[in-house]
């Protein structure tokens, strides 16, 4: 089941459409994230991702590693003007089991021309269920 | 853990670095529908994909349900020539619980300047374990 997709559930009309306790947890998480950075909090927006060595985000390139990734999103945002604001939207979770979820959604990177400019992309990340809530564990921006 | 990726596994070199049944089963799915491409078997291709409504490949945008996905794939891909053949590399596969598992790798497609010409990016599939054997419920190429 996608969350927020509204095609989908258009294709459903006679169904409720509602969502899981694990789509809304996950959802939060995200929101969570983006409200991070948005306060420019990137110690904050780093610690989504699950403190491991497997974790993985595709920047520019692959950057395998928590301490990696931490590394990649201090060096290319280096303040808050490099970071701006974002907002997220058509925010979409699915489980993968009980402990995983996909999320899909697109994202709007609004900041000064001086500081790199607005981007527009969409994301994909994959969430584990741990002892510490919800964490990424792969993330990619396009 | 990532399964033929040489930095991480360069990060331990005390361990044993073997693939996991999963991991081996689902690159073998991968492998074989990269034949069936090659042989411009595009049913076969698709094929691979789940036969469900919520089955989401991203390709120029997001497409959902394995029959408009088969479309998609049928209008940008009318005949042989703009098929072309395709290489994929760097492959990676990460077990997300026992039914799902991520890909990642690199591919290269190549074809003649007038069906299209070459293209380079990345793909990542999660893919779910069902009675017809591991099958992918979200692809997205970059």
């Amino acid at each position: 089941m996608l969350f927020g997709t509204l095609p989908f559930a258009a294709q459903q009309p006679d169904q409720l459409y509602t969502a899981s306790r694990q789509q809304l947890d996950v959802t939060k998480v995200i929101l969570a994230q983006q409200a991070a950075w948005n306060t420019g909090d990137l110690d904050r927006y780093v610690s989504f991702y699950k403190n491991a060595q497997d974790t993985e985000a595709v920047l520019a390139g692959p950057v395998i590693g928590w301490e990696a990734i931490r590394k990649a999103y201090r060096i290319n945002f280096p303040n808050r003007d490099a970071m701006g604001s974002i907002e997220e939207s058509e925010i979409a979770v699915r489980a993968l089991g009980d402990n995983f979820a996909l999320a899909t959604g697109k994202y709007h990177l609004m900041r000064s021309k001086k500081a790199g400019g607005d981007a527009f992309g969409t994301f994909t990340q994959i969430f584990e269920k741990t002892d510490a809530g919800w964490q990424i564990i792969f993330s990619q921006n396009t």
